[in-house]
């Protein structure tokens, strides 16, 4: 990467490829993903931006690594663990080791969000039929969740 | 750290403490340092954010770590290197290990940047006598560089 990076028009950049948020699946919709810094040479860790359109939504997952997240465009509503928080652009939202959590976009415009992850992190785990049962014993969580 | 922390007034979140850039020093100006993300549990990397007012700048420095910066609010002009770098709103600059680096605020509204480093980092080391030599052997820089 070079040291200057311009963005090209909003939220995409020089040489930075938008891609698929996940390869493949169903539970997520309308989401692409930018690896802004992939980290490596004196830097453990990347910044990746993800865009999720209106009435989409990431993965319902967890694992071992955090997620420190803050929106720079648009609105979420997001479940962290048994809460669900309303977020706005510039607000931050951290997501704690094995703490289930889902973004979806809130609101008519895009969600585009920063990601902050260390590069040697484990897979995310998705919910079994065990851990959903556990997950919509909270109504308010139920009704949340896409899967 | 809550799981959502939100910003309170444009570039200020509640909870986190608007810091002095350094403890003490007459080679930056004007120069703020609030921390977003900690890292720990999970999380081997921060988050920083740093505002720079009209006519301020950052220490030169270097250091083995890198830096991975995203521009959230006005305009900079950046040395990395050999090479100063004109950068905007949402740009990205990348300073690789032990580079010789500098921000300064361009035009008349602050420079707001994020910056993501590795929790374990050493220490910055700033330019003595013969390296402002080796510096200034290019004008361009020896015109930029506030010491």
């Amino acid at each position: 990467m070079s040291e200057h990076v311009r963005q090209t028009e909003p939220f995409r950049w020089e040489g930075v490829e938008v891609r698929p948020y996940k390869q493949e699946g169903a539970h997520f919709s309308g989401v692409t993903r930018q690896l802004l810094f992939e980290g490596g040479d004196g830097l453990g860790c990347q910044l990746r931006y993800f865009e999720v359109a209106p009435g989409g939504w990431t993965s319902l997952e967890r694992h071992r690594h955090a997620h420190a997240v803050m929106l720079v465009q648009g609105a979420a509503r997001v479940l962290v663990g048994d809460r669900i928080v309303e977020a706005r652009t510039n607000d931050l939202v951290r997501v704690p080791p094995l703490t289930w959590h889902q973004f979806q976009t809130a609101g008519s415009t895009p969600l585009g969000f920063l990601c902050m992850v260390d590069c040697d992190r484990d897979a995310p785990e998705r919910p079994d039929a065990e851990a959903l049962v556990a997950l919509r014993r909270d109504p308010a969580v139920g009704a949340f969740i896409r899967v």
